[in-house]
């Protein structure tokens, strides 16, 4: 039993963002070694997200701008109040739901080496609350 | 260490269609002969999904319904453009954003042979841009 | 390979309501002695779920108050039928709604005996149709 766990920093340019983090989960996957098994992405942040969906700019903006329809950033939420733990107001609470709504992880097989996913999916780092530097894993478990 | 994945296809029928996979997903359980680990299910299209809800044909309804309701498919999407990757225009945002808000995967415990999960949950494949036929894939990791 | 899983319960208290189940989900990493490998969280029913977001009582209200936005108990649903099943009107199309929205499982990996995660990452048992005794899974896989 083979186990490969990588902490990634990826540093994010705007509010919200998708980053295809796709050839990096590739990458450990590979040096690896790992033949059959499974790979696993999930991020460190409870404002962002890992999202799979096909790689076009143009759905990439869509996915982005309908989350924030449906937990929008200007909402009324109990969340928007003065936080001892951070030392200002809290004023994410958008972004923590666009988290939930959207995903934290993924997961997808390996075999022969190969991650096992569909032509047309590509795995994102979703960020909802940036620019910021962040933390997401990638695990493979296999043999 | 035990690991089998079977890639399996689904002619699904309607435009949008919830197709109770269980069966399939507890024979390749039993076939795999793992008796303690995990079954992994995943699809491997990006406007398609994994759901896991009570199996009832009213309630299949309202899964189906509510996610047209939060992401419609005649809404003003980016994606709804000419795209060179297709020759055509892309038409299936809403497709894809109820594939994110759905998910894309399920994983239960195996035990002594068996599939640990409630007894009302059922694993579904959700179709959101069909009828196409369909690859989804069910893995299982164990001893 | 070692491989534990335990079935625990949870006695929610209100009809909605996130139960912040991290220090039993530590506690079966702790005691598998387990190093290196991963952790599975998952829910046994169909209108309950698992959501990590960040520990905060205001931000658990705006996940449950967002989520009844979303996906309404009061609906229009084809579940509010007489369902033979359970002898009585189905009333819970809503909760089972916010369980796939929010999603039914989590994991983590497991590196040096430790669950790794985010500073600000908590796992929840989700209750949409409480107050019930519930049961969700801790699986750890790993060496």
């Amino acid at each position: 039993m083979r186990i490969k766990l990588e902490k990634l920093e990826v540093q994010t340019r705007g509010d919200k963002e998708l980053v295809d983090v796709t050839p990096e989960v590739e990458r450990v996957v590979r040096e690896s070694g790992v033949q059959n098994g499974v790979v696993n992405v999930l991020t460190m942040h409870t404002s962002s997200g890992i999202v799979v969906t096909e790689g076009l700019p143009c759905l990439e903006m869509d996915v982005l701008n309908h989350l924030e329809t449906l937990a929008p950033d200007d909402g009324d939420y109990y969340h928007n109040r003065y936080l001892d733990i951070d030392g200002r107001l809290g004023f994410n609470a958008g972004s923590h739901l666009k988290s939930i709504l959207g995903g934290i992880s993924a997961f997808f097989p390996i075999e022969d080496g190969q991650i096992v996913k569909g032509g047309r999916q590509r795995i994102y780092f979703a960020e909802y609350d940036g620019p910021l530097c962040r933390t997401y894993c990638v695990q493979v478990i296999g043999e």
